[in-house]
């Protein structure tokens, strides 16, 4: 037997205990007289204690040769330390050993490993077993396994089978590029890996499996920008004889149970917020809400607008006079938001925030500043063109309050509220409002079912060719598609849109009628979904679901921002595994054997 | 809300109450006054009684219209039934509705959705989705899913990790055939899909994981025998610090543990057998061992057995005596078994195996027969060569009573064991010795390390190129290299391989002598599996693992013979999906961004 214990375990009652532990030496002092091992496992890390003039001269000599990661096995007496070290679980003991055993020598390793490394990202990743060792990589893991195993849980208990659908699947052209697999036995055809198992889950209603989860790995060839990987993991999930309100309610109890059980935080429900409303009050569709900032309009002269519900901040009432400063007059949308106690910015900070702003990504081109001084006198960088009355109308829009600052854009509306935002999450981050460990959770629900695409003249699925359209919006689908609400939500914690889903089209007619909206011919159509369109025939109940992006929802759970932080084996950001060294040539016989050539 | 109950929860507690159900009419039944319609969802059946002349024209009329596998929603009072159905839970009971809402109508599915259905194997493929609403089914996904959660749960009670390792990984050339993927950011280069996760849960070892498992995917590009599918899913799982004793305790846990929970079944400690012995006593190394029936040597004069361990039975005393009969005489092995109480055997039985031992698969030239029967008496197939004492002498040796019939196979050593293993099973059969509800595990061990292949001329590996010698037998690993026995196990139920694994090798040096034996040069091994013996310059700790097939654990669990009735969306033997169709040809663009062209 190599152990009795493990490196974490050890504790006062264990003293006079004869124990056998093993694991890897992650120190060694020898200060002559006395020399001791910290030996480390994924449990924690023990102290073995060695008097060197009491000890066989092999035991001391054994010892003296280990070096860092060398894995030992030792057996022996636990005993009280003398000083006590409170940081870690073992601190109260130490063993006195009567034989170690050296199983493994090691190299010196490429980094430390300890919790703060010297291995930079790229040495780490080459080097990925040893990164595994360092505590904080390993408790991503340990956080993962158990969101995983929490979720199976909850869901088990709500009558949810997991089912595993195939990876060998069929491609598609709508959505993302596909990986493709050749198929030998059927020359000149392909598999291609699932981009998600949207088709199969939809078939398991068909076929009466009414609720069906899957945590299950997906696949897409994308060019990966930062933190996006050719492969990720999804919480899959599908309803039937449900509405979007079962939906809503199952998943927000799925994530509230995590908290509950994985971070021992209580969450409230889950409020819900209009597409319109995110984009109006946020500029975004996944706004972060740990922080109100809202926004608020002083202008807006856009008629067709996408957005249904519209406000009425106009600018008469707003102090935004017209033929006063040429900027606002001729902007479509002037809008900004109120940073509470930010009054006393200095010149730089506000300089600052005109550079970021005006940032390529973000493409402002000024920023327009007004402090509410906490002596009740309003400056702003404007004050040439507006005067104190029409700043105080401003202070009013804003609901400001002596030692505010309002900070405002101008410009078309799309590109503007879209700057805005980021402004908004700017603020937030620099006042501070962001705090990793408080989690604000919400819905955005009624999201357009239809987005234009200019490049490719046509309509696209917002979310994918399945979702059905609200029922009480259908009929607009063939007077202006572009105002038709979907039955389709996404779950959005701290500003990262974590899950999102839809209530499916059951019906036969609607669904071709989609696919035509979305420019397919009848024989594309029936080419590439056929076969869920000749399933709907055979009695389809009504469905819906959603998708949660696990490797997010763990980086999320676990305070952190990179998601290859929760991977074991991450890729890099060309789609490499640097560590096995992979996608690699193979051999003329494999291209042979599969029927294809290489082009030069 | 579409439904408040579900099709199989209404009992007499539910009489007197509003109840919304959905679900497929399985049935309607019209006798003109009264008219049933039987619903049907996952859960259950209820009955759906309407009085036509008391009901609402428009009900009925609604009624009337429904055909198989319409989807419907009913609202209605829940009613004790005049003649109750005592076959089905929800028999006590029937619906009175009030309002039937028609969710979606159905053609006429291609064969009854019935628990015995008219379709046949391939066009219930075709239409896998209306396959999946039959019980039976269902049933097995119901199992397969409850067989996964309880694996998860053993396992995480054992502080075992699960972690996802890459689907896209590096094609090796050793074992089977691997299915590739073009890499489009880095042309002219494959990811490979994983045969297993073998070198990542190695990896995840040296990383310090000491208790790693997963159910995942795995994938060959075999040419399919029946009941293979091109992929399929494993309980991968991976132990540090452990010697084969505690992967053996760790894992037939696991076994009892699902046999108990899913089952109710209570199984024994498993027993253990050699590979030697599972030869010699069975000529197999997964006996089915639900019944006995070992194999009895009357002559074996084969000098270099593989086998370490040997019998003495020789024929001096077993009857058979040289000269005597020519096929006898000439053969290098006369073995039989002894089929309790099948002496009454009528002749047309009898030359039913002999066609059976003769049929081109097994290959035997003729089976010998011997009746004990109940008068005393012997009467053999061969009595013009052997006397009533020659005779006699085989009933001792086959421990025969009167009543029994010894069967007897003789030839080259290895096919007539193999032979005379097909015969064991099919007596078995026969003889009603095999049940499906009864389970008999058990480990075979001390696998031979190698074997070699006369068509590539060299050594393989029996289990894989990281399996560990027995530390005993290493020194052999330079003489007769096919006498080393590996610490290799494989778990055994009812004669079907379910599980199988190692110890593996550790230490560097070791490893390249393996991959030097089995005919890897230096560059080639460092090509292949240079990572992992990298990883093994910092620390490897000594580890082992195993790996069930867990489509075939499930079939066998669910008492069936056929794996792919317990996947939800089989492939068929041309690795085709004949529902989607897939795989299926892509786009010229699609091959240009990959920069493949197809051969002609």
């Amino acid at each position: 037997m190599l152990r009795t214990h493990t490196c974490g375990e050890l504790r006062m009652a264990h003293v006079g205990q004869t124990v056998t532990i093993s694991g890897w030496v992650q120190g060694l002092r020898d200060k002559g007289s006395l020399l001791w091992i910290d030996l480390r496992d994924r449990y924690g890390i023990s102290q073995i204690t060695i008097e060197t003039e009491n000890s066989p001269k092999e035991l001391v000599d054994i010892a003296r040769t280990l070096g860092r990661e060398y894995v030992i096995s030792v057996t022996g007496n636990v005993a009280e330390r003398y000083s006590k070290n409170n940081k870690i679980p073992t601190g109260d003991i130490e063993i006195y050993p009567d034989k170690i055993t050296v199983l493994n020598s090691s190299v010196i390793p490429p980094f430390t490993i300890e919790d703060e490394t010297d291995g930079g990202d790229d040495i780490r990743m080459k080097y990925r077993y040893l990164d595994l060792r360092r505590n904080p990589v390993r408790k991503n893991l340990e956080l993962r396994h158990r969101m995983a195993i929490e979720t199976r849980n909850y869901l088990d208990k709500l009558n949810f089978l997991e089912v595993e659908t195939p990876v060998l699947i069929k491609s598609t052209p709508e959505g993302a590029r596909d990986f493709v697999v050749p198929s030998r036995m059927n020359q000149g055809e392909f598999y291609a890996l699932p981009q998600s198992p949207q088709t199969f889950k939809q078939l398991l209603m068909v076929g009466g499996f009414d609720r069906y989860y899957q945590i299950v790995k997906c696949f897409r060839d994308e060019d990966l920008r930062a933190d996006r990987q050719p492969e990720f993991t999804q919480i899959d999930c599908e309803m039937a004889f449900v509405e979007q309100e079962d939906i809503l309610n199952t998943f927000e109890g799925l994530v509230r149970h995590l908290f509950k059980i994985v971070k021992g935080i209580d969450i409230p429900p889950l409020t819900r917020m209009t597409y319109a409303d995110a984009m109006k009050y946020y500029g975004n569709d996944k706004p972060d809400i740990r922080f109100d900032m809202k926004f608020v309009e002083l202008k807006n002269t856009s008629q067709n607008s996408p957005l249904r519900v519209y406000p009425e901040h106009l600018s008469k009432e707003s102090g935004v006079r017209g033929e006063a400063f040429p900027i606002f007059d001729k902007a479509e949308l002037v809008i900004g938001i109120c940073a509470k106690g930010a009054a006393d910015y200095t010149r730089k900070q506000l300089d600052e925030l005109t550079e970021f702003v005006k940032r390529p990504q973000i493409g402002a081109s000024g920023l327009v500043y007004a402090r509410y001084n906490s002596d009740g006198t309003i400056k702003s960088s404007v004050d040439k063109f507006y005067n104190e009355a029409d700043l105080k109308k401003w202070a009013t829009a804003f609901n400001a309050q002596p030692g505010d600052l309002i900070l405002i854009l101008a410009g078309e509306k799309h590109k503007t509220r879209k700057a805005l935002s980021e402004l908004r999450l700017e603020m937030g981050t620099r006042l501070e409002l962001r705090d990793k460990n408080t989690y604000a959770c919400h819905w955005v629900i009624d999201f357009p079912l239809l987005e234009w695409n200019d490049e490719t003249q046509r309509w696209h699925a917002m979310h994918h060719p399945f979702t059905s359209p609200k029922p009480e919006d259908i009929e607009l689908l063939d007077i202006t598609p572009g105002t038709v609400r979907a039955n389709a939500y996404d779950m959005v914690i701290n500003g990262v849109e974590v899950g999102g889903g839809s209530i499916r089209i059951f019906n036969k007619q609607l669904q071709a009628r989609m696919f035509e909206l979305l420019g397919f011919t009848k024989e594309q159509a029936q080419a590439q979904f056929g076969f869920l369109m000749n399933a709907f025939e055979f009695g389809a109940p009504p469905h819906g679901g959603i998708a949660f992006g696990f490797d997010r929802l763990c980086s999320l759970f676990g305070g952190a921002d990179v998601i290859r932080d929760f991977i074991a084996f991450p890729k890099n950001n060309s789609g490499r595994d640097v560590m096995i060294d992979s996608p690699s040539v193979i051999s003329q016989e494999q291209l042979d054997e599969l029927g294809i050539v290489l082009k030069k």
